[in-house]
């Protein structure tokens, strides 16, 4: 039975595997001190335009969110963030967990609203509430939209005019990045961003997350932090290893892009055979409402996820792509569908 | 230029390795609910001689330790730990940023002793103080020595008369079992312990640790606490797969084995040649005095790690070896340390 | 100018500033362990009808709110509050800072409702999410209604079949246990609810909280909590000296009854002028929608508090009364608006 | 039986008791931003000839050092104590519940030694370890000792050159103050200390604990902190009236000089009744080695604290005096002691 349920059900691109074959008897100093991640840190530099900015790599993408937002506020300071995002809703309270307290900001399509950002910061007015400091945005969102340049233009507008830090969870910033509505390049993530993850476990890696900090202010002993949480990988080159395989070449964008196809087709199926979308994605998720009859008989050949009930006789369900899913697999279930 | 710095310098197995590339492509479930890890986990319980503990795998050893010790105790709990405990020195205070005060208790050699135990728990007698409620062991110590099955015994005597839970810290645990002078099995372990982990990352795999629940109260939510801490790999199966393989044909203990005969081989060669030990180990790191010229002759062809400060001209250096050292380099180095 | 900005703008009733002459230079054990403390703890459990409680005093209301939380959940565990909620607003996120999340559910009048615990405990299924252990909720509310008897069985019956604890922040419990619309004794509360709080500070004391802990499970070590969280007094007779005798007499309920009853004689008296209220409430805090014009005029002689903007002409204000306003004031102000 | 138990087991000096009648039933503000708090504020800044610093004021000692240690580190900072220290022994680890280690460092009689910093600042090498951010020691120290100007010269030189805070607490500051060995003045904590709290508690309060910020970089947002620990009294004019009385004519170090002088009297008494001391005390509490046969026949009428136990058959106890100890129970308690 093949699988919808997520875009880490597979493991990593050749590259990463033959690398890994080649690497795997040498010796290389411990957590991250090594010439892989040195070169993995420097290629990324060198896409993202931007040699000043730290690169950290992280084992996951809970770990690097909890890990960001710990070191980056005091302990009274609060993230702002929109009600479905990722730190919000799934991530067993991690941030809590740190001291931080989640202000949820209005949000449409899983995008913070910069006039959400202004009644929040408003609303907290004083000693007796915590104090806004950060806003976290996911790019892709959590229901598979992406954020346009101009939009991150005035995030950060907003963010100077109020002194606030403006962090991206990248975990699919490669879908993003590939998304048919991106106007964003890779050289503007370091212009309007503080600090951002770029998500290698849902694109091509077995695992890990590279976090880029760009702000100054930020960079300070990040690296006790990460040790601290239990985020440094002994073996580090391995994340090295897999962050230069996935920046070579484009690669990264590439396969994302193959995922988003994947994923379109689908929804385009969907719509063509008259379903209505839950919510309009772009990239590698989709979400579709159908009757809880089709939902069964999908279901017999095909594993994908309860997102939210409709109606009596209605469901939402997420149906997700990955660098690994094969067009012939997306073939197959549109038929499959058309005969429902 | 070799180095004997530490034990998570070289990947993993073979048998590891071939299995990634024959896994990598299918699907699986995520968060380690697939089946390799049912299997590796059958696999465990099966060596451990014990149907009903539980076993979750996780990615390093800070991260195992942090997740354990804020699961089991209550805010004002504390764990008691040898002043050479890893979790004392070398995790950033990560049990401190969880909550918890790490008491130190009288050691030896790097072991906690049953009165040290005792005269903790009596000094910490009221509410002005926290309450000791765990007792931390590493197994091999960071010293390199093993605990004897009757210091086990006594260890969990005292445990069940002042109410404490046991909590052993198995990183070099492979070590520790197959050290000459250890009379611990795997089966021991979960008749004494209230919850251990089992090493991988520095014994055969590329990452992971496991750890194993003993005490029925210990186990609730764990995976809950996993999550929140940032601990919960997306690809869980990886770690199944890993686990798997160094539980099938011995292959965990045999590995070890060889780590701590090329770093006896080691020891005697430095006693041989009239330096002495600055602790007297049985496992892969051994710890040895040595003159500082010496050390600027050693460190032009291998590189080794600083330990302490001796007098004006001797230091103590740890070397450690692993389950890939060839033992030509251990020859070649004895030869060129003789020749000093 | 007289103030209605809130209720702990004045000191203690005569009683307690006479018993404090009286003990000022006796000695006393620290920390709650003396006489009066015992006496006081008596007197309440008497009062309650509950000998089997344990009662502990803290000095202020969010510490009380802290220790509670910190005490009784796991580190995964939230507590679930109406979005109104004290913890949730106004304590800096002192519940988030001791780790917890606060999930917000549906409430009405600033009262949670038995529909959205279910629905909360219902959306937080793995562990991937929090998990709801425990419900908050206030009484009188922030928003000044008060709980009825069929509402706390309810939520007690609620609660039981979810597994999950009953806390109420009794900051104002005297002017809900003495609103017009109250049936509620102080004997129901230890029928219905887990742990809940007495309130002191504004209602009669200099300062102080008493905490009913009524579940045993929830008992154990408390002190421990309340001393690590920096909340027990050294000099704890001060607080047992207040709560003794605001019990004696019935005087919590008899000086709550006067600040009830002045409240609601300024809401008469809005409503008598043709003002509207923001929410009905039947306690010692009253909110009533304003044109602006009227609100710079009261402004000039009596101070109140913003609660929130209603349209371009209208605000809604905060009124609020205590134990030791005086009636003549009262008088004074109605006049005073019936002639704007 | 009279005790010597602790300097909290009586209330306030009668200029308190007075002020607290005649305030009572006047209306303040809430949270310290009243008059009182501001007079209090102005002329504690007079007697520290510190016109710039911040002062707050907060309810207890444990609550003072943990909000002000919250606050100052960032979550991998450490700070440094005695091993004697209050916050490492007597806080039920609330440090580490805020999330910090407290790493020992040398000291000698209670006093941390300008060699133990350095020596722990270099152990404490890399991102595995934590990083220690602050000194901190109490004064009087916790064995009645106190630090000279010299001593707290040689500290601020060694945290200058380290990078640290340092950061005084001030429970015992009135004793300290005006003991017989001390040369240190009022203005002088301000020229060598970043952070410190002057004690009310212990001298002349009922409770209440005044936070002096020296160091422009500590002073940012405190009251948030306050807020969110607890400790942000909602009739905060109790304790601006407490401090304002006890610095007005110079009761603070009056008042302490008496409580010196009565147990410098007893100690000289045991000295000249032949038993030795555990620590030489200068201040108001005494340690005194004596044989168990004299501490039973002291202890029928007296009250007084076990310490440690020395042998067999002799402990040391403590004795402490406060502002209230009257000269005639010290007199009568000599003529008990020499009948022995």
């Amino acid at each position: 039975m093949y699988s919808f349920c997520n875009d880490y059900s597979e493991g990593a691109i050749p590259m990463i595997m033959e690398r890994l074959q080649e690497f795997n008897k040498k010796q290389n100093p411990g957590y991250g001190m090594d010439e892989i991640c040195d070169k993995a840190r420097e290629k990324i530099q060198e896409v993202l335009q931007c040699p000043t900015c730290d690169i950290h790599f992280l084992v996951g993408g809970t770990q690097a969110n909890l890990t960001v937002i710990a070191s980056a506020l005091r302990p009274y300071e609060a993230v702002m963030a929109a009600d479905s995002g990722h730190i919000n809703v799934h991530e067993t309270g991690a941030i809590e967990a740190s001291g931080h307290k989640v202000v949820i900001v209005d949000s449409a399509d899983g995008k913070v609203s910069v006039e959400g950002i202004y009644e929040e910061v408003r609303r907290h007015c004083d000693e007796h509430m915590v104090k806004p400091k950060m806003v976290y945005i996911s790019d892709a969102t959590e229901l598979g939209s992406v954020y346009r340049k101009a939009e991150l233009q005035a995030l950060r507008k907003t963010c100077d005019a109020l002194g606030l830090y403006l962090f991206m969870d990248g975990a699919r910033l490669g879908c993003a990045l590939t998304a048919s509505d991106n106007d964003v390049s890779f050289a503007d993530l370091c212009k309007y961003i503080d600090v951002f993850s770029i998500g290698g476990t849902k694109n091509g890696a077995l695992f890990g997350e590279a976090v880029v900090i760009v702000n100054e202010q930020l960079k300070k002993d990040f690296r006790y932090m990460i040790k601290q949480r239990g985020g440094m990988l002994a073996k580090g080159w391995l994340l090295g290893l897999q962050f230069l395989s996935l920046f070579e070449d484009d690669q990264y964008r590439k396969i994302a892009a193959h995922a988003n196809a994947m994923a379109q087709k689908l929804q385009t199926a969907f719509v063509d055979c008259g379903y209505s979308l839950f919510a309009k994605s772009s990239t590698n998720q989709i979400f579709v409402i159908l009757p809880n009859e089709v939902i069964k008989k999908l279901e017999k050949e095909y594993a994908f996820q309860f997102w939210e009930k409709v109606d009596a006789t209605h469901t939402a369900m997420r149906f997700v792509t990955s660098w690994a899913t094969p067009e012939a697999v997306i073939d197959e279930f549109i038929t499959y569908l058309k005969q429902i």
